[in-house]
């Protein structure tokens, strides 16, 4: 007895076998040079797959050409195919025979021709006996053209329903992400995003595409090696040999960055980043993932990156696009980014991409180098590569090209024996005197595709299988824009590096890394090409020391003052704890101490910060989490880079019960006692101060009496700017102090620096004026804009 | 007019004119092994360094063997010894006579001995006009000697007043932290801490002795390299190819780490890694910043190490010292060990200790590796040493012998041109075909002494000029055994890795590190000897599956169980962030949670911290810093380790007003509104809870009433144990969360979970019978020891 859901598949399974699926193919810009060289072969490709399964294929070649000339163009093309090796001659005459019946020319350019081609469409479909399984409209047309063949798409050509509707987009995607933006709204308004599959072809490349296969299949060794405990780095890299000649209208409008980094990189960075889903084969889950990763990612900063052009260009735009002879351009044709990843997996793992036209070889790779955890007792004459786990372990996708000349994935021997498809790849045969790497290619486990196809044929095989995760979603495209931009920007009147072009570059390119800067190894060569060159440092680095105020005072230059500060603070650190056995200090908020809390940070080892506690001076009535709260300040640029026990910290308590600095919580008399309870004498070792330009400090301000005599030890006041309300110190307890530095930096601070110099003890109209340590020690900290102007 | 104070200075100058100072030498156990091949050589050294200069010198070899036997000893020695190359052979024999003429053998065992010593003593310095300047004793005795001499030394051969007594002890010094403070304080009885010089040779090698002058002249090159940025490892080697044989009397109380890692390696491992003083002439400053480092040292651990002993080793003890054939040594003759400091300048640099006998090569050195922090654009091939930042970094402090057979300094020329002394370093010559640490020597600048000189003539000379930092104080001794001891008693019954000896060690012995623990690269191959092997692991881990008390109950080894309860908690802060974006996660105190929080710590990268809230289930009554507070352990193994906001932690408020757990305070009601303010509805996402043997959980005891029903959500409640009082969340409270996981693991959380597993619902009797979540999710945790028995 057959049960409902047996007949329904039966049913199903009849039906299918009735009614065959049809899918047309409507190539759009079908004479175009894409076409020509990649789309034709792919589409015949995916004809030679697919044949004879489930589905019938028609192929459309659409262009806006003459109905002649394009026929004529299309049968020199498709007479130009070939099959893949294996298939025999005869067979495949008779392939290239059908396909060529299936495919015809056709001129697509008002409305009226979209919905002739529909109705030809559902004609040909009933003719056949078929039903709709799906039409696919691929753009390779410029992306002006984009907008109206979306419209008549939308309006004229959808198929009817059951039938889906596949729209294929070829880059640049925009230009920044606002462009992006507006691009992506643009085509939302006639295609669902389900509908839209946008080419990045690097990720049709089978080194790329093995990347999460590689990772799921090698989940085991990799589970302990694939985070910032094992990683010391990744390159991603594409290197090219040929220049922009003959393309430069495009390429000054873009440059390397946009043509390649922002694309096909981060797609590859992502792809290696990525936390590794359950389900490789999920489409949704690989995506969402996806986007994780560019959340992660950390913002780059005009340090993040060093730029070149090579020496021809500019001459190359000024033939090509008219330009005068004064023209030199500030596009870039190399570039090296240094990316981090906030996350634990990959904290302080250096993800190094770089791209560049006219360099020494063409090749391209995404190579994982592990850290050397090893020590090798015996003289490194003894080692062995599949033994030492001394010599170099790392993983390299190698894209393409360079001295290997084919797609390869590469283990270190002395990493583990990979587990690869072995129906697609197959182990690469010796090579005796190949290098990669620095090492032999013997050192490796190589693998290489058993067949190699390019990048379009996969990604349209991928199209057919609706396999979305090779493409680029709008989502994934806003976010690496999203990154990509605010780099953009600050670069966008950065002079690149001229460098000659092909091996004499030399060292000239090379660059290095610390901390989240990057920069050129070698100094910068007397430029080629006249161009704006980086302003003169001030010479004579000397820290001056006056008076002020009849209080010492220290002026330098911003880096050599806050170096200064830094080490004075240590040092009064040092003498405190092996005095007391603590050091209490109090730190303004705002801008100007985020240098001296980083030179704190990164520079001063010997700093007794478990034993130190840290207080602060003053704080804004807004959340401690609050992007403006001193103290969020305070958490991101010292807190954590170093190791202070949490309950040494002392946040100003400004949110109690979900109020904001509500007088009925008495947060200042709370922080009050919590200062007389721990600070013995309620004398801190060192106050940190700045000056504003109407001569507040800490939160005490001229309109505000309260704070600047009295008992009270932390008070309320009122700023003139938002947010209105704050929680500060008092004169009094800033008095007591053992010792207070203020540090006034800048060019805008010039006027009040020389109005307080000469005025009394005038807390109420200055409240700066009003420190004067009872028995403690007051020494001013100035850069010479603020000191000297 | 003369002042009173030039009056003084000038006669000091006339004094120490008139009167000449002498220096007394006298060297115990004069006609030992140690003397014959280096004392006298280093005296006869110090007498060419200092003749005709300030002072006059005479040398008393002393002993026990009669005067005959000893003056026939000494002449035969005084004969063999030679000048420096750069001394005229003339001028030699001169000097080498006037050396023997002022060398005596004396009989020294009784304290009439000592008496009759510094009698001549003063008779000599009257009769030669002179002045005492000091006396030296050098102990060259087995240390059972030592307390006699001592003594004697004390009561009757001090020098008078206004001369120095200096005496210099040889290693061993203590066999372990309590042997070594019985010695100090016993030799404390007899001589102030500055007359002690205690000899590491090792101290006394010119590349060791070298590593503070170079640091300290390099510092501009060196100061932005010195540090966890820059600094990939440091390995600390001293490999021998001589085995212990006709030793093994002593080697078999000792082993290699007390014989070379807690002394010779360790004292090079203070020198590169103690911050570097202002002024390294002050003896006193290096000394305390040399402790420093020591403090900095993160404890050993059993798995920090690994031991090896060579093969013929027992068979070499059971024959020197008549053992039965049964005998096996377990001795270790090899060691490496990764050491940590626990500063902000070493954080996360794996230090390597090596050292071993029978090895492939004998060779010392201290190597400094630097991160590759470069990108290099051009294929390697065209890499330059010198210009490459690609190649390897390194600075090697090459103690002697190996492949370049005498001591150096050198440099990788791709880092800096360093300074050296010129009148003491000078530039290496060419070698070419040699290769050192990867690299051609010609990669290096590469620097050896002048004049090569033995550790005990430099040492000597060090004694003689006062310079206290090339020797190990007291404090320093104690601080080395205090580091050591722990890693030796944990290993003293450790099975050391048998190895062949020499080059067919192959990879045998070589290392690899992760975290905290070290261990040997290959698998434990089959001893050659039979030794007690490890235990054998038990088979089968499964997840197992079942419920207990109505409730799901998941069942594992001690490993898989963590594993599988991070995982689980990992996939609620998913779902909890995606679904309400934050995690609410109330954790316990106790130990057994401990696994737990490193798991989550260094495997979970993908945990949603920055968006978690962790709150305490429950708290002792003491200071948050105190070792026992249960927030001092999340701290510790998770705080540490992860990025949660400041804002996002919530210990107990169980310290108010400088008081514990008052009523008055309020904490219980304090951290309630807390609760409720930011988690919705009081309901934890996920409370994890463990079990007592008594039945309790959180902090709610049996005898306890408080807290078990009713309407306070935190309360303060009574432990039977230490510290009494406590904070802990309420029944009710814990019964609010959406999940409630018990984790119980151990052997002897048997019983109890037998007899909970039989309970209805008797909270007042076993608190833990009240665990029901009302509308939420209750799961057991259990490992197979406390579940199965």
């Amino acid at each position: 007895m057959l049960t409902v859901a047996m007949c329904v598949a039966l049913l199903g399974c009849l039906q299918a076998q009735e009614l065959r699926g049809h899918v047309s193919v409507i190539l759009l810009g079908a004479t175009g040079d894409l076409a020509r060289k990649y789309l034709w072969r792919g589409l015949f490709q995916l004809y030679l797959d697919e044949a004879g399964k489930d589905y019938s294929f028609s192929f459309h070649g659409a262009a806006l050409t003459s109905t002649k000339q394009g026929q004529a163009f299309i049968a020199k093309v498709l007479e130009s195919l070939s099959c893949p090796e294996d298939v025999a001659p005869d067979r495949c005459s008779e392939l290239k025979g059908q396909f060529q019946r299936l495919s015809a020319y056709r001129h697509l350019a008002t409305r009226e021709d979209y919905m002739a081609l529909s109705k030809d469409i559902e004609a040909q479909v009933q003719r056949g006996g078929l039903r709709e399984a799906g039409r696919i409209f691929y753009f390779s047309v410029p992306p002006f053209a984009y907008a109206d063949i979306a419209r008549n798409i939308n309006s004229s050509c959808r198929p009817g329903p059951g039938a889906w509707l596949r729209v294929v987009l070829e880059k640049p995607f925009g230009h920044d992400h606002l462009s992006a933006q507006q691009l992506a709204t643009e085509l939302g308004g006639f295609f669902r995003e389900e509908e839209m599959y946008r080419v990045d072809h690097y990720l049709g490349k089978q080194a790329v595409a093995q990347i999460l296969p590689f990772r799921d299949q090698n989940r085991k060794a990799l589970d302990g090696l694939w985070s910032r405990h094992h990683v010391e780095r990744v390159e991603i890299i594409m290197k090219e040999t040929v220049d922009a000649e003959g393309r430069t209208s495009f390429y000054e409008e873009y440059g390397v960055i946009r043509d390649v980094l922002q694309n096909h990189l981060t797609e590859v960075l992502t792809l290696v980043a990525m936390e590794l889903p359950h389900n490789i084969s999920s489409s949704e889950s690989v995506l969402q993932h996806k986007l994780r990763a560019f959340r992660a990612l950390r913002g780059l900063q005009k340090g993040s990156a060093v730029l070149g052009q090579y020496q021809a260009y500019s001459e190359q735009v000024r033939r090509e696009q008219q330009k005068p002879d004064s023209f030199h351009s500030l596009t870039p044709t190399f570039a090296g980014v240094l990316v981090h990843m906030d996350n634990l997996r990959w904290e302080g793992v250096p993800f190094i991409l770089m791209s560049g036209k006219a360099l020494d070889e063409r090749v391209g790779y995404a190579r994982i180098l592990f850290r050397n955890q090893a020590y090798c007792v015996q003289n490194d004459e003894h080692w062995v590569a599949d033994q030492s786990r001394c010599l170099p372990r790392q993983i390299v996708f190698y894209i393409g090209h360079g001295e290997l000349g084919s797609p390869a994935v590469l283990v270190s021997r002395n990493l583990f024996r990979p587990s690869l498809p072995p129906e697609s790849w197959k182990e690469l045969g010796a090579r005796p005197g190949l290098r990669l790497f620095g090492r032999p290619l013997s050192d490796f486990y190589a693998y290489s595709p058993v067949r190699e196809q390019d990048a379009y044929s996969v990604l349209i095989s991928h199209i057919f299988h609706g396999r979305k995760d090779s493409f680029v979603t709008t989502e994934n495209l806003l976010a690496s824009w999203g990154f990509w931009t605010p780099l953009l920007d600050g670069l966008a009147h950065e002079v690149p590096r001229l460098y000659p072009g092909g091996a004499e570059n030399g060292h000239l390119l090379d660059f290095e890394f610390g901390g989240a800067r990057l920069c050129f190894s070698q100094q910068q060569p007397e430029q080629l090409v006249p161009g704006p060159g980086p302003a003169p440092m001030p010479s004579g680095f000397q820290v001056l020391k006056a008076r002020y105020r009849e209080s010492p005072l220290i002026s330098a230059w911003p880096e050599e003052l806050i170096a200064k500060l830094a080490d004075d603070i240590e040092a009064t650190a040092v003498r405190a704890v092996r005095r007391f056995g603590a050091f209490h200090l109090a730190l303004s908020g705002g801008s100007s101490p985020v240098p001296l809390f980083q030179q704190l940070a990164t520079r001063h080892y010997g700093f007794p910060w478990a034993h130190t506690h840290l207080w602060l001076v003053d704080e804004r009535c807004v959340p401690l989490w609050d992007p403006e709260s001193n103290f969020q300040h305070l958490q991101t640029h010292l807190l954590q880079h170093i190791r202070v026990p949490y309950y040494n910290i002392h946040p100003m308590p400004v949110h109690l019960r979900q109020r904001l600095c509500a007088e009925e919580d008495q947060g200042a008399q709370t922080y009050a006692s919590e200062i007389s309870a721990l600070v013995a004498n309620s004398s801190f070792d060192l106050v940190l101060l700045g000056m504003g330009a109407d001569g507040h400090t800490a939160s005490l301000f001229p309109q505000s009496p309260s704070g600047l005599d009295g008992e009270q030890l932390v008070v309320l006041t009122e700023s003139p700017s938002r947010p209105f309300q704050r929680m500060s110190l008092s004169l009094p307890l800033i008095n007591r102090a053992r010792k207070v530095a203020v540090l006034v930096m800048g060019r805008v601070k010039r006027e009040i620096t020389v109005l307080v110099s000469r005025v009394g003890h005038e807390p109420k109209k200055w409240p700066i004026s009003g420190v004067l340590p009872t028995s403690g020690q007051l020494v001013w900290y100035m850069d010479y804009e603020a000191f000297l102007g």
